[in-house]
């Protein structure tokens, strides 16, 4: 342990800070009353569901990891061919990823009464708890995730310390933990995305369209089953999500710097550190964000959006400064560099957050010409959305190259040759870059979970039935929250995009140390021309040109191809996943309409329960399919094609899952906000055939925006984990 | 002209053959009475419209033709980094495309009303009327094609002969007059697809939905727009884009020859005219084709189905067989394993062919699933189709993905090793399983095209007011022409995906002779390490390792995600220009309606013209910068991220592209199926509400499978031709 040095500890203390402080103000807000016994009602039901579905997600996810364990401690302990650590590695980042989970929906759960009651005594009370609540769960995160990182780091460092490819190894094991964390996204994402949007549009198409009750009506029997839905697929699924980002990118740059700056021992320990460190910088200065974040009585849209704007820029300011001194500090090469690698991935972040704003907010033309289409009926909106969404595709698209190009430029001082050190430093810099992305996730994450906080206050108010003026509060919160979830999508698809790069350059690394594995184990390899290659000294190039992955490769462009399928065949497994949960909720409200009478008179209460267990086991039967073929896919392209074709898969998968994506959160977005645009009484206002037209596409962009567009964001990183994890299975067979 | 084997002569005699066919067709239609007075003129309004459109957009493309042949002179005689005779052979090549389009429509505009009169007699008499007018089109495409590729290969053949690199120089400058059936094609595929969707979509909206007519009622402004549109879109807009996949993968596979055999000279042109051959010999088999369609009065769909399925499958199978002759014959190395290349086309195209009928049609799940949602409206029909969509692109994507791996091993006799030799033989297999599926395009176009004649046909007859027994055949040859088109679409992006792959390994070919020209004029190339790097004896893996097109060079990467933005951009930009030209349709017909009294009760006319001349400007005014976009986004990012990036783009947008294209077409052809099934009396029939939400879908559907989808195919080919045509200025910064 004598090795590490001491700046080292800065990042298990922020993990303690980060978790004391959710701690913290999970107890500020557990001390504030929830309200009227009617509030503290509905919140114990939604709590209920909502912890009652979680817990039916872990059991199914619980054998999934069972299963994988065995997987890998076959691989590591009978094949030989993966680190004897994965199996254990594997299993914390996944019960870490669980755990954070559990704690952030837990406190949102108990947030919403509270912030009811608060908005009665004003807007800024309601604010704080809602958004206070929120950081719990971006704490929880953050803190977990580095409190495992650290962790592992210490007990591997002092397993390895000493051996010459120490770091090489320690980094490359860990990041396999991240596979923990993919597997936990994946279910969560995609089970608490398709029960959410099964209860909304379940809710929505019987409730508001055929028996026009409003939205959060206590009368339909899936208003407490959408609030619920808030909670697994914004709070829990969200945060799954960003975990998987955050531990992800830390995880895969270390591997890099470790790989970029394996001449220099030193140097190396500083640059594997130096993610690390900046995330733990990013922890304090997200801290000081969430403590500005306060507003004043009867502030306007403008003026709530810059209370929440004001914390997260100033994190995101005070991060970029720290960077350059945190870099020059740790004296790593090239610091100046590869700081402004950092500084293009957190503008790139704001870039796409305020193109993602433009398409899809009210006040602007894309979304407004969506609900003027409305006047030609639902055809035209829907074919205005997803023209609208496609060609939204190009900014964040744009932006993102650009920002590749930069950081992978600053890093490497302007190198383009292409030799083995300049694409290492170049690679690594593209990894720094999504770290600072993603370092001052605390806060952002606060400003994602909010949201559904907000949303369900809301729904506690419609019906407790609170007065008229705490409403208006509410509802204000809760456009807030709209806002915020529109850019916290396009923040999360960005980070999303630059983690699967860098995992897509580490998958190369973990091939290297899988083959050294093997020729330690009497394997050998032979090239093209029939020599030896030896992977112990070969660089990153010598690998790609040993498995030849270039575009002339018809292994490559074979991959390209099933990776653009794979997207694809992802969406649409999920959109038609939703179809069918929506369908049976449908049947099951109807049924109550039908047959308990008086519920529509408000006399009789309807049977929630039955409608929060149909999205349960909906979304737990639903979610298993697209999950295996996430999972099974690269390993069956990794076994026919060896590794050239897996780069193929993940370059296609990426490429495509990134835009396909962005598409179809900006779509969803500009529906919804067209539809609230005609709610507030532009062309022809509510009760409207246009207003019927426009709640066609919101209902259609549910699932795009909340289900399957998230969803890419785990299937590229989860390809690219999975094929990590199996690399030693698809170099055995060469 | 000595060294010109005997064999060549098959080629233009082939062509010939095509085209006299065609003219002793048409000549058979003209002599077929066009029936009433009230059938004759309402012909003569669809062939006005029709023509006044293409005029219109021939010149457009004119100056388009104009400026890009200035470009090309400019860099072939300016910069003399482009080969002298490229500027003539693009000429040439639009010219001939445009010839092919204008010969075709005109064929099927005359046919429309004689195939309505030939029902009047029996169902045989009008398929055949209908099917041999579409053969037309069939058979100039190919004629003309087939003609100009002769032409140039005996011209450049005469100027070049005797020189070393002969037939390289001589098959890379014949690749770019591609680019001139290309640059036509994409404006007939996007233009059409503009047209045609606005007239239907806006015909559809306000006639179907809210004045409640039906389909193809006189009384409807926009009707013969829409049935203008028909023509422009399926008949020349389709026949364009098979016309460049036809010439797209013939040349590019004799480029790829001329690669592959260019240490054994007089095998080297034997490989090159191979694909000639095997089109020829293919133009004779679709002529055997097309005489066996018949069928026998009162016909099911089935016995129709089979009548067409019997022409096109004898043509398949016989050519399948063929190419084992033809290739013995010319004694290829390996002629065993290249025909099983051929096979492995054909194979890919008929199951594609297979799915997208599967997916499409209301024989099976999943198109009746759409239907069956309708019971939850409009919203779960988008949903479904979307998803269903989605989820069909699985089977096409494997599919060419198998294909393409087993032409590239077929033909190097399964050796992976890639090694330069093996890797030549490989691609130029990839190329003639793209020929072998497009030999017999004569007869696979003519059933493409027969769909709108027979559609139009069915117009005519409603508009004429004929007889229930004639609208009950026209009825039976419409629905096989809506069945023949989904299939067809299948086809054309199928190959359309191996064309552009084709072309995509003929790029470095070009970028090859580039550098040669480019050394000859005193420049110098360096590699990474300094050394100074000699194009003239490198091989394509030399090419692709000098410039770095590996998966992690960044400025792949990059290029892979603006490669699949382009897709998408691509569609949300057709998407837009439907919706904006089907609203001004939409304001037209409800001025209409409104100003001039007595429409609705029949008693006044409506202004057809007024209609027309709406689609012909929105189509022209909507199709620029779309196709711009396809032309500057190769040229930009060659210039800026040069050949690896070039390279990445192309891989990105076929990849995605293709996958994006299969998707759209899919989910059009279903809900379009949907739509009929309900009006066959399933769920409801027709009126119902259910109905209503399968017109939706329907509407929604038409530009997803008659513009955007089908634009698709250009941008993917065009994308790789203007690449190769821009190769010189790419590699001149270098």
């Amino acid at each position: 342990m004598n090795n590490i040095p001491l700046v080292f500890w800065l990042i298990p203390i922020a993990s303690i800070v980060a978790l004391g402080m959710a701690w913290y103000f999970f107890r500020t807000m557990m001390k504030e009353d929830e309200g009227t016994e009617r509030m503290k009602e509905i919140a114990a039901h939604v709590r209920k569901g909502a912890m009652a579905y979680l817990k039916q997600q872990y059991k199914v996810v619980t054998i999934v990891f069972i299963v994988l364990a065995i997987v890998f401690a076959f691989m590591a302990y009978v094949l030989k061919v993966q680190n004897p650590w994965v199996p254990f590695a594997f299993l914390t980042g996944g019960l870490f990823s669980g755990l954070a989970g559990f704690f952030g929906m837990k406190t949102a759960t108990y947030a919403s009464a509270r912030t009811a009651h608060g908005a009665r005594t004003g807007l800024d009370k309601g604010l704080r708890i809602a958004f206070r609540s929120g950081a719990v769960m971006g704490l929880v995160v953050v803190g977990l995730g580095l409190l495992d990182i650290a962790i592992w780091f210490v007990v591997l460092n002092a397993v390895y310390e000493g051996e010459n490819t120490a770091l090489i190894t320690i980094t490359t094991t860990m990041l396999t933990f991240g596979m923990g964390a993919s597997t936990q996204a994946l279910f969560a994402r995609v089970g608490g995305g398709i029960y959410t949007k099964a209860a909304d549009v379940g809710a929505d198409l019987v409730g508001k369209v055929e028996a026009n009750i409003p939205e959060d009506d206590p009368r339909n029997p899936a208003t407490i089953a959408d609030n619920v839905g808030d909670n697994v697929g914004d709070v829990a699924g969200m945060g799954a999500d960003l975990y998987e980002s955050y531990c992800g990118s830390i995880l895969s740059t270390a591997a890099l710097g470790a790989t970029a700056f394996a001449m220099n021992g030193d140097m190396q320990l500083r640059a594997v550190i130096a993610p690390m460190v900046i995330a733990a910088i990013g922890i304090f200065l997200s801290l000081i964000g969430i403590f500005l974040v306060r507003t004043k009585e009867g502030a306007s849209m403008k003026e709530l959006l810059h209370s929440l704007g004001l914390g997260t820029n100033v994190s995101a300011g005070l991060i970029a400064v720290a960077t350059f001194v945190i870099l020059y500090l740790l004296g790593i090469e090239n610091w100046l560099g590869l700081s402004f690698s950092v500084i293009s991935g957190l503008v790139a972040g704001v870039v796409i957050g305020q193109a993602t704003e433009y398409y899809t907010s009210q006040s602007y033309r894309p979304t407004q010409k969506i609900a003027e289409a409305s006047q030609t009926g639902p055809a035209t909106v829907i074919i205005k959305g997803i023209g609208t969404g496609m060609i939204s595709t190009m900014i964040p698209v744009v932006t993102i190259s650009v920002a590749i190009m930069l950081s992978y430029l600053c890093a490497n001082g302007f190198d383009m040759s292409l030799s083995a050190k300049s694409i290492s430093i170049g690679l690594y810099g593209i990894g720094i870059a999504a770290v600072g992305m993603l370092s001052t996730l605390g806060i952002t994450l606060a400003t994602d979970a909010y949201g559904p906080i907000a949303d369900n206050a809301g729904g506690n108010a419609e019906m407790s039935g609170l007065g008229e003026e705490v409403r208006e509060r509410t509802d204000a919160l809760d456009a807030l929250g709209n806002t915020t979830a529109a850019t916290g999508k396009g923040f999360a698809i960005g980070s999303a995009a630059l983690t699967a790069l860098a995992l897509l350059a580490s998958y190369i690394e973990e091939i290297k140390i899988a083959m050294i594995r093997a020729v330690e184990n009497g394997k050998q390899y032979f090239d093209a021309a029939g020599n030896v290659f030896d992977p112990t000294n070969a660089t990153t190039i010598d690998f790609i040109n040993f498995f030849q992955v270039n575009l002339i490769n018809p292994k490559v462009l074979v991959g390209a191809f099933l990776g653009a399928m794979a997207a694809f065949l992802f969406c649409g497994l999920t959109m038609g996943a939703v179809g069918r949960a929506a369908e049976s909720m449908v049947q099951e409200v109807r049924r109550q309409f039908r047959e308990i009478k008086g519920i529509l008179e408000g006399k009789a209460t309807p049977d929630y329960g039955r409608c929060v267990e149909i999205s349960t086991r909906g979304a737990q039967r639903e979610m298993i399919i697209p999950s295996l073929l996430a999972i099974v896919i690269p390993i069956v392209v990794g076994l026919v094609l060896g590794v050239a074709g897996v780069l193929g898969l993940l370059t296609g998968g990426l490429a495509a899952g990134f835009t396909l994506a962005v598409f179809m959160s900006n779509s969803g977005g500009a529906w919804d906000n067209a539809k609230k645009m005609i709610e507030e009484g532009h062309f022809g206002g509510k009760g409207s055939e246009n207003h019927k037209a426009t709640i066609v596409g919101d209902t259609v962009g549910d699932p795009f925006k909340d289900t399957s567009g998230p969803s890419l964001n785990i299937l590229i990183k989860l390809m690219s984990m999975v094929s990590i994890v199996m690399a030693g299975l698809t170099i055995i067979f060469l």
